[in-house]
């Protein structure tokens, strides 16, 4: 039984998780706390962040490089299973908690701490995912939420913080909220919560405003292997590359922003931006293709999971049986989702214009009306003989 | 009991229905022949179409104005289903069939017919649709479907309408077929059936290309009334005025294009496109107006209905008491959906920019971050063990 | 807005609730008390339930007898729906629950009370039940619970209570709990806890063991018009009545015991044991004689539909617009659900014999391998060949 | 590329399967016949059964004993996945389809022929099993179906068998339809196609009536390890010897009876009657290990694709795409699935009344109102508010 005032903190940077030091040790009776900061492609330095958990008291404060594993193994199999929370939202800052979760929970083992902590709040989805991933991987280990408890106003957390010395010379704040990582960009809270404002371009960071972008379009190849995207025009080339190039190429176009109203967790609606230009494009894509290569009920049946799954990423399960039996489910249907499909992007469309497949379900002499065709019509009648007959007997039954 | 050589044939003016009236005559033994065409808004001119008839042979022919009714009572209800088939399409070519199929059974009583016939073939969907609206309908009527059965090629139709001296002066033939109504516009076939050939311009007619967009964009406000769409801009306008108005102004910002791998309930896969401006918007800003004012749970499950509910539009199930029964739970659902949604339209793209409903479940004071939130924060912690907890056992038993 | 100190008590006569009713003016400051027991057929004596309450310090007392509405409104809705939680517990004591608290906030409305109270602990469904009908009643309303909060043992409980004078002449006790209404039995807790543990025949009380059934079968015949029970055996009669005298019937033939493992709304299993002889064999009447009248299809999603709404009874949303949308569903389809089934009581075995229905789906002509069957086999060809079609696509692209 | 007029026709011994020896070689051409018939426990005496398609013409008759295969692969798989057709039928003779077309095309390939038979008929679900079992198996080879095309009624059939010096003499037969084998029997047809009929004893062969059954209970414990039955009564045993002894104590005491209105693949309802009283008891302490060992979201999402199982296992789909990709699924959740059912066994009851499970998620210490209990009653209400929080805003909306 590691010790309970051993702490792994989630530590971002922000002026939150940097009140969290303080407050650990002096509220909540940490003796040693190791800050842990995972890189998942959110462009900032990391060095001067470590350095700023040392200032503000940790004992121990890491860093961890998780960008490529963050596309590997969560974007890429989210990927394989369209995962789109209410269609819309591909779960960019939603996979990355279990993955921030996986890492305090190695790093809890490593330093032989009893407890993990995080600055999330008490009215976001983010907590809960921090909380049930924990929950999943290491049931032993406490979880310490100072941010859901301390009932501080920003200006509080400021205060508090500078209490310990912590200068938070903080610049000029945008009036929103922004999380993000190398699938996508959340901006939510201040301004956004007002539903009749309308986004100004300034809001926006990774995407090009429509009046911005080339004046031609660009088309794009992307290559599957058994569900996983494995090339762009084809150039093989690493998740991690694959999704850079695409956010890239993506957000050029204008590609890939979300305005909706989202069904939280904790049974609050609220507003959400997204710029999710490469998860968006790979999820079209990679849908596309299913529907060229899978027959209609696996694909009826799929859909219906999907929904599932997606929200159970949302709600932080990625660890949980059910999650897991589903990724079972869905690695059997991927054999044969290989293939190519080519899409046009401009002025924030990205549409499919063509697709190839090796194992393609769609047959040309099947579907022609040309003269070769080899669908036999006369089976039609039959066919709607029997697929009709309760709707027969029941308008008989009812005459 | 209505003679059965008695029939009413549903008639468009193409050279398929006309070839079914010798047809009919000679080879099936149809004594009486009533040419039945609706106007769904495909735009062609039906005194000219109505002569045809006559000329080729019918008795009788007739010509029904549809279109208030088509958007009425099957476009609209097909909204407030957010009906779309495979998250795509929103059935445009599909909701016409059972109102022709009604207007079949309809003339047939009128004119004393124990029949009805369609020119569909052997390997689409509009045969199943047209049957089974028959069944449904009117089970004792006999259906007759003479494409399906007489096996000609294009070529072989036109000689075979030759004989009976009708003059086919076919005009320079598109490379594909087109199925046009007030919903939207469906071309398939020919050149489209090459999944390696990029839709060239001329395929489309309903939508602006890109490059001929307005260079501004143009803001529009839908209201809609438990579910339905009555206003646009401030205006009351018929279902058919605002349905138009929204394909013009969707048409000119090139948005409602949709290039697909579709699924026919012949067990075939085919490629489809459709352009369906004022259809698409209209269920995008519905679906937002939903997510306002509805609860979560009550979402989960009415979009897991439309999924089934699409299906059955496509399969030709309109009047099945399963489809009855979801509309009246879609009906119930519909009460508080009342509502302004204000979308941008600009080079292809359609986004809602703000939303308002007098009943709307997106409550500020409990999402803000704001100092006068409401939200009970304290809850989170309890709601989180609770919630977590089947997880924790799950994983203390594995440990 | 009414006074938050005024409040009415769900009161059951118990220790639990009567001691909440010192403890609701002592420690939650309550200044005017109103008990309300609701008679759902738990067989008391409730005159001696009434003195009590104000004995116990009630400023009023009240006696409500539902006993009718019951059956009409909660139990029979259930067997349209066929409501089996994990397709063995009819809901029997879920359904109670927002009985019982629409009384509470008819009552509230009446004596002016600005709060509802109920005894229920914070580890079952009866009390999120409750907190959620009130919820949807009359969210305006406080809600008080103090056993979730008071944390006191048995014992403890029984002491609070003697220091008001409250005399608990507690009878030697049963090694369970029970709770006890028309449409059935719930035993839990103490001994049944132990998963090893046979239920000996004490457990038991509306149902007979099998050593003491009759040793010879009963037959009965229940009549549904549109899905609702209402006749036994050819007499008509009211709801109330025939829900007993099935009970009585089903009882004596030992049937309706349900041993199960459940999953609470909390997170937790649990073991709970059931005696529903009356509800288990409505529901498998009213099932049987739907397989009889209604297509496949509606049959299908039906059943899906069926364990969300049993799933909402369980945890308390039966006010809810979910819940209430599927009711505009199951009310739809109830149109022909009106026959006659027969079933055999014997020996612990409920089985249904014979069915008519003047709807019935079932047609014979077409069924029978007799020489004057009208079903064409000759389609059954054509219906294989195509409902084969995406099988035979997806072998050969994979040979 | 094998010739079609080799074929291999799923040889029962019946007159129907007899007949179509004849019938293939003069009607349908074909050249070389081989007889193949299955063992799946159907009880009769083989070698005679391979003499009688000697005589009726047959080039070769083989006979594979295939009980043991039929429990392993298709018995238990099954029982794993809870699969009961209808919440009731545990297809028993659907399972044997798939093993039956499998076994026609191994015996195919072995004898190199290029086209299977069967004598099923065009009104049933056999055929479409048959058919599909080998679209998916072996899409290449021809099926052909005498008894689909012929139209002989049964004296017809015998005549037509006659011609070719087959002697019929027929036993006197019983008023209905037999399929028998290791997994059950069904009755259909003749006199149990009149629904006010109660069928009588002599239908029943599997079970004894309840009148004859011993006066005294019998208990049995069955021991699954990852979802697989693997011992009786502390007794390990092969799959073929479990299920036979199952079905004899089951049979003994009168379990596994079912009549019911079932819907056919081909669109008509049939009245069924089975007799299963090893698979019903196998799958029912299955389904109660499972509530005791797996998380509830699991179990809702199992149970869900539990149904769309057993139907496509019904419809004939075992080898399907859908159908392997739930088993991935299936297979997965069984890891925990280990533990012992004890059911007692009386009068034609069955019931589960011990439960014992290493994994087991019941966890006393939660769920006891002992004061050793570890559940977090203050976390109920934190609970109850976010839980009841979508409630509260809609009845506050609607106010």
């Amino acid at each position: 039984m590691k010790p309970n005032d051993h702490v792994v903190l989630a530590y971002s940077g922000g002026v939150d998780t940097t009140a969290c030091i303080p407050y650990l040790r002096q509220e909540m009776n940490c003796q040693f706390i190791v800050a842990m900061t995972a890189d998942l492609g959110q462009g900032d330095e990391l060095e001067p962040i470590r350095q700023k958990a040392l200032q503000a008291g940790a004992d121990i404060a890491v860093v961890v490089d998780a960008k490529d594993r963050f596309v590997r193994e969560y974007g890429f199999p989210a990927v394989m299973a369209n995962a789109m929370y209410d269609l819309q939202y591909p779960l960019s800052s939603a996979l990355g908690r279990p993955l921030i979760g996986d890492l305090l929970v190695q790093t809890a083992n490593e330093f032989g701490c009893g407890a993990v902590a995080h600055g999330c709040t008490g009215k976001g989805n983010d907590q809960i995912r921090m909380d049930l991933t924990v929950a999943l991987l290491a049931p032993e280990l406490k979880i310490l939420a100072p941010a859901r408890e301390w009932g501080f106003s920003r200006s509080e957390t400021i205060a508090y913080s500078e209490r310990f010395g912590i200068s938070s010379h903080v610049t000029k704040e945008k009036p929103w909220a922004i999380d993000l990582n190398i699938l996508g960009r959340n901006i939510e809270a201040g301004l956004i919560e007002d539903l009749q404002w309308e986004p100004t371009e300034e809001v926006w960071n990774l995407t090009s405003a429509i009046e911005n972008t080339p004046s031609q379009p660009e088309y794009i190849t992307i290559h599957f292997e058994r569900g996983i995207p494995v090339a762009l025009d084809g150039k093989k080339m690493s998740p991690l590359n694959l999704m850079e190039q695409l956010n890239t190429v993506g957000g050029r176009h204008g590609i890939g922003r979300v305005d909706m109203i989202e069904n939280r967790v904790v049974g609050i609606k609220s507003r959400e931006l997204y710029e999710v230009p490469g998860q968006q494009i790979l999820i079209q894509a990679h849908r596309d293709l299913e529907n060229l290569v899978l027959p209609p009920d696996l694909l009826t049946q799929k859909s219906a999971l999907e929904i599932t799954y997606s929200r159970m990423i949302y709600e932080g399960l990625w660890y949980s049986p059910l999650k897991l039996a589903i990724d079972a489910f869905i690695l059997f249907t991927q054999q044969n989702v290989t293939g190519e499909i080519r899409l046009k992007l401009y002025k924030g469309n990205s549409k499919v214009v063509t697709r190839k497949a090796p194992k393609s379900m769609y047959r040309h002499e099947l579907v022609t009306y040309d003269s070769n065709c080899t669908f036999n019509q006369s089976s039609a009648e039959g066919f709607i003989d029997i697929f009709s007959l309760p709707s027969r007997i029941w308008s008989r039954v009812n005459a």
